[in-house]
């Protein structure tokens, strides 16, 4: 066993998450931890409350980060609101609609799946269809922004479905949020989990939430017992959701919630559509320099996630080798393929943080450099061209990084 | 909603947890993040691992920090070692065996309670009365350091007995570890749980668990599926337990994880038995103290835990004035009752980084001073000196702050 102090790598992380978190960030989390029933902090969670409120847009009451990250998250979400023998139809395109799969099974739910393509969104008609063969269903649950593919789902419609059959909805945000529209009140999502180290460049270790009234009312209407003490939302409201006095529920990560808070901040500072804005035109830029090069996206444009840019790997490249080498040569993180793409796709995420202009030419010209010392087929030269000639064009926003 | 940094406060804490981090952990902590799949990353989770091994005195293979706070260590124990129908003892006597009886239901367990006064230790032969009365149980359950009174219990006969009766032992070590002996392979522990803001002094939100092979058995041989999918050990196994590739199953808490492994770095340099040497050092400088100045211990000492130290708030003195006024004036945070014991005694931690000469002084000097501001019945003048004499007696040890 070695016996030194971890010196960590500086590395630049265009992977699904962590993404890169800035100095101010960083040194938020380095301020000194105080008690987390100490007044001081009491008004930091309050601040935390509403600013994650800002990037949710919601009024939502129920709304905070769940102290563990976003798989403990959508665990909440879960466990609050399927009570045994409850039906949920779950959206599977990806890894993490299988999760939510799982989850149902062990809160001792029957899950109805509608199943789609890992690459594409999820199909409203086929969801349509479910509600109507299913109409004791209580929750439709399904992916925004599916993180093991890059494929954007249309939240707000089906939210509306789900509401015409009297479902509430269970949204996984984990990487949409901060990255492109999410509109929790005026699209209606009864509840919603998210992730700190994706589009929001905080470290990983939380996991924000939000619930609406109704489904806070269904939690406090159960008939059975949460079956999670430790995500318990009837007692952890006495902690984070209450006015005035807090109840111990458990102590809170009190230096990631100061992390998490400045990178709120941030956000706020640049302003919701400011940042949706930037991921969208560094997208742009990321393809145009990919599809130079001669890769090809795996999802359809329309349904492109701009933060999490999936890639098909060329054809007899290894993807190991690739990967090892960015890290290695050029201290530079991409993401690999998940579950059904494992090996056949490369995952760059843009999220962040990390959605800057000096990142994409990085990254464009560090991939170039591999694919080229490896002999793939690729067109070099043309990537940073492609890549400039959008940054050039502009986008009206001052934050083009 | 206030749109400015947070800029914490620097206190002094000397309450239950979190206690004070130093700034070596806060600036480990303020490493550049780096993704949860780095090799970087990887190598320095080995470390971790071999790291709590020495401050669990264990060998057990499946040690590890789950992504969360204490509370998530309990009842990682709880569902993956209790199957529904499971009879488990479970010993109360605080706050936190009531939270495992809670947990043993919600596991769809049957709780047999064994119960003791607050502020006593868990008394051997009503335990071992328990097992006779119920063949049938497979696990006993009780805390080692009631975090809500500050009495030890005596892990290893507890152990041993349960061990007779052939059941499991699920043991609280949250405030012990680092702090009293706790010795993990040498008792024969099945199954404990810490966290890392008690006498670590990391900053709160990760909890040390390990599990002894039989432990690990038990879990690969359920037959109902581990009703939480985030803390199901048999997928954190495939990440936290494999040797080389580990397999995806959540993204681990990385800064957190790097001020752990800082401040068990520190532990180790320091020695497990001088950090036990120092807790009962400080710990008798600041009892001599607070006796002198008229206070009383909640529990007979032969059964005080060091590191937290319970004292009966005098007739006619108002809980809340205290604390309050110490917080403000002093910047020093102890900690109040909690459950019973709320607005009855008074909670003075000494723990890890915050057991020093420094602090035990400085905690005398200001109680004394709120309490005379406030016409409490006190011996002026007398704590310090007697704290003082203990500490020129010296231990032998090189290591008292």
């Amino acid at each position: 066993m070695s016996s030194g102090s971890f010196v960590a790598p500086r590395r630049t992380l265009m992977g699904p998450g962590p993404s890169d978190v800035s100095e101010r960030v960083l040194a938020a989390m380095a301020r000194p931890t105080i008690g987390h029933l100490d007044p001081a902090f009491v008004a930091m969670m309050d601040e935390l409350k509403d600013l994650l409120r800002y990037a949710f847009q919601t009024g939502n009451a129920l709304t905070f980060p769940v102290s563990a990250p976003g798989s403990a998250g959508m665990e909440t979400c879960f466990v609050n609101l399927v009570e045994p023998g409850d039906t949920v139809i779950v959206c599977i395109n990806g890894v993490f609609g299988g999760r939510m799969k799982e989850n149902v099974h062990r809160c001792g739910g029957k899950a109805v799946v509608v199943e789609d393509e890992w690459g594409a969104p999820v199909d409203p008609d086929k969801v349509e269809a479910a509600l109507k063969a299913h109409p004791e269903a209580k929750v439709l649950a399904f992916v925004h922004a599916e993180t093991s593919t890059g494929a954007r789902s249309d939240a707000e419609t089906l939210t509306r479905l789900a509401h015409e059959h009297d479902c509430l909805v269970i949204v996984d945000a984990v990487t949409s949020l901060g990255g492109i529209p999410l509109k929790v009140d005026e699209w209606g999502i009864d509840a919603v989990y998210s992730g700190t180290q994706k589009c929001l460049s905080a470290p990983p270790g939380l996991s924000p939430v939000s619930f609406s009234e109704r489904a806070a009312e269904r939690v406090r209407s159960r008939t059975a017992a949460v079956q999670s003490w430790f995500l318990d939302l009837n007692l952890v409201m006495g902690y984070w959701g209450g006015e005035g006095k807090r109840a111990y529920h458990h102590t809170a990560p009190i230096n990631s919630l100061y992390a998490l808070h400045e990178a709120l901040l941030i956000l706020k500072e640049e302003g919701l559509e400011n940042a949706w804005a930037r991921h969208a035109h560094h997208h742009a830029a990321l393809r145009a320099g990919l599809e130079a090069m001669g890769l090809s996206f795996v999802v359809d444009e329309a349904h492109r996630l701009p933060q999490l840019n999936s890639v098909t790997i060329p054809e007899g490249v290894d993807d190991a080798a690739v990967r090892g080498r960015l890290l290695e040569e050029f201290d530079l993180e991409i993401g690999a393929g998940l579950g059904a793409l494992a090996g056949k796709v490369w995952r760059i995420g843009l999220m962040g943080h990390a959605c800057n202009r000096r990142n994409v030419e990085y990254c464009l010209e560090s991939l170039e450099a591999v694919l080229s010392q490896l002999g793939a087929p690729i067109d070099k030269g043309a990537a940073l061209p492609a890549a400039r000639a959008v940054f050039e064009q502009g986008t009206g926003s001052a934050a083009t990084g």
